[in-house]
C-alpha cells in the first residue's frame, strides 16, 4: 500500500465543514468518493484537522493509503477531473508510510479577512467577515502582535472544548490592510477597506483563530484596549476575549510538517 | 419626480446578465422589483449598459425616476435590506432630471482577471479566467499597451454587432501581476499567478474587453507577437484577434460622467 498526500483548496461555502458526518455533505466525503471512483477501493482520508461549516482552505492536507498503481503525482489531475469545482487538489505526492496528516503536523497557518465598509460586498459575501462600523487599523495591528509567543490560550478556546493542554506557541502574526487591488475591483468608488489577519503556530485550539479575530474586531471598534490583550490571555477566561468571528472569513492556508 | 442614481456591485454568477429579459433572472429586474417593493411604484431602471451572463460589476450605474419621499441617500441602505446578498447598492444620490445612466456616460473602466496555474482555483472559479499553460507576463504587458489611443476597434468587436462607429479612445491600460496576497490565500504553496488587465476608455464595443483579454492570453502563450497588435487593430478583421475570453473574468469597475 502506498501513502498519498494531497494539498487541497476548497471554498467551504457549500459544505458542512471538512469532517465526514451523516446527513450532511462534507469536503472529506466528497474527496473520499472521488478517490473511490478512481481507484475502486474503499478509502479513508485522514485530514490535518477539521474545518467548520463555511471555513475555506488553501492548503488543507490529507493522506490516504492505496493499492492503486496511479502515479502519485497524477492523483491531483485525476481527482480534479471528477471533483466539483469548489474543491481542487493543488498537489499530490507519495509520502512515507508513517506520514499522518494530523499527527505528523508541526504547525498551521490561518488567515482571517475582515471587510470594513458601510455596506457588505456582493463579491466578498462568503469570503470575508463584514463589519459595518469603522475599525481602527493601528489598534488592531498592535493588539494582534500580543498573540506572539507561548501562552495558555484558554481565553481563546470555545467553551466546552477539551484538549490536554491549552498552551500553544504562535510563531507568526501579520495584520495588514490589503491594497486597493487586493480583491477584484477593490478600488472602485464607495468600497471599504479589507484587513487581513494571518497567524501561524504549532497548533490551534477549537475556534482559536475566530476568537482572536473577533477580539481584534472589538479592539478596532474601541471596546477592548490593545494593551489589555496580554491580561486577557493571562486571565484564561473565555468571557474576557471577544466574540467568535464568523466562519466564512477564515482560511486554513498551510499545514507545516 | 426625482431622479435617483445608484452605484451597484454585483456577483454576476447567478444572473442572466444585467438587462431584463423574459424567462431569465437579471440584475436589472431584481433591483427594479426591490425599488417597487420600497416605493410602491412601477419602476424602470436605466443602466449604463448591459453586462453579459456571468460578468461582475463593482460600479455599475443605473438611475430611476420616483415620486417617493425616501431621502436619496437612504435608498442604498433600504434597497440592500431587500436585495439578495449578491447585489449590493454601494451608493445612492439625487441627480439632475436630465441625467441618464447610458447617454450621460463619458467613459467606463473594466477589469479582466486571468488565473495562470496548472489547476483551476476553487475560490476564484467564478471570478477569473483560468489558463492552464504558462503565460509570459512581459509579452502580455507589452501587447496591452498597444490598445492605448484612438483606434477603429472593429477587430475587437463581436461579429454581427452593429454600432454607428467602431472608433473608440482607450485612455488607460494597466497590466499587472497581483501580489501574493492579491486574493484570499494566494500565497499558499502550489498556487499560480493572477494577472489583472485593466482598461478605461470613452466607450467599448460589444465583447471588446473580452476579445482584448483573449488576445492577450494568446500573446502570453506565444501564439500572437505583442508587436503585431497594431497590425491586428488596423486590419479591422475580427478573425485576426484572439478568442473572446470567458465572461466570468470580467468586471465593470466604474462608469465616468
Amino acid at each position: 500500500m502506498r501513502n498519498i498526500k494531497l494539498v487541497i483548496e476548497y471554498d467551504g461555502t457549500n459544505y458542512h465543514g471538512w469532517q465526514s458526518q451523516t446527513n450532511a455533505l462534507t469536503v472529506q466525503q466528497v474527496i473520499e468518493r472521488a478517490i473511490q471512483k478512481l481507484t475502486g477501493e474503499e478509502c479513508r482520508l485522514v485530514g490535518s484537522g477539521r474545518t467548520d461549516v463555511g471555513v475555506h482552505a488553501l492548503g488543507q492536507v490529507a493522506n490516504f493509503h492505496t493499492g492503486s498503481r496511479i502515479p502519485a503525482d497524477r492523483f491531483a489531475c485525476a481527482l480534479n477531473s471528477v471533483l466539483p469545482d469548489d474543491i481542487v487538489i493543488r498537489h499530490s505526492e507519495e509520502v512515507d508510510s508513517d506520514f499522518h496528516s494530523r499527527y505528523s503536523a508541526k504547525g498551521k497557518k490561518y488567515r482571517y479577512l475582515i471587510y470594513n465598509s458601510k455596506y457588505p460586498s456582493a463579491l466578498l459575501r462568503n469570503r470575508a467577515c463584514h463589519v459595518q462600523y469603522p475599525l481602527d487599523f493601528g489598534l488592531m495591528k498592535e493588539a494582534a502582535s500580543y498573540f506572539l509567543g507561548t501562552h495558555d490560550f484558554s481565553a481563546f478556546r470555545a467553551s466546552g472544548s477539551s484538549t490536554k493542554t491549552s498552551v500553544r506557541t504562535i510563531t507568526h502574526v501579520l495584520f495588514r490592510e490589503k491594497d486597493c487591488g487586493s480583491f477584484p475591483g477593490g478600488d472602485a468608488p464607495f468600497f471599504g477597506r479589507l484587513f487581513e489577519f494571518e497567524v501561524a503556530g504549532d497548533g490551534f485550539l477549537y475556534n482559536m483563530v475566530r476568537i482572536m479575530a473577533g477580539t481584534l474586531i472589538e479592539v478596532g471598534a474601541g471596546k477592548i484596549a490593545p494593551g489589555s490583550i496580554p491580561e486577557i490571555i493571562e486571565s484564561r477566561d473565555r468571557k474576557r476575549a471577544g466574540k467568535t468571528a464568523p466562519a466564512h472569513g477564515l482560511y486554513l492556508v498551510e499545514v507545516y510538517y
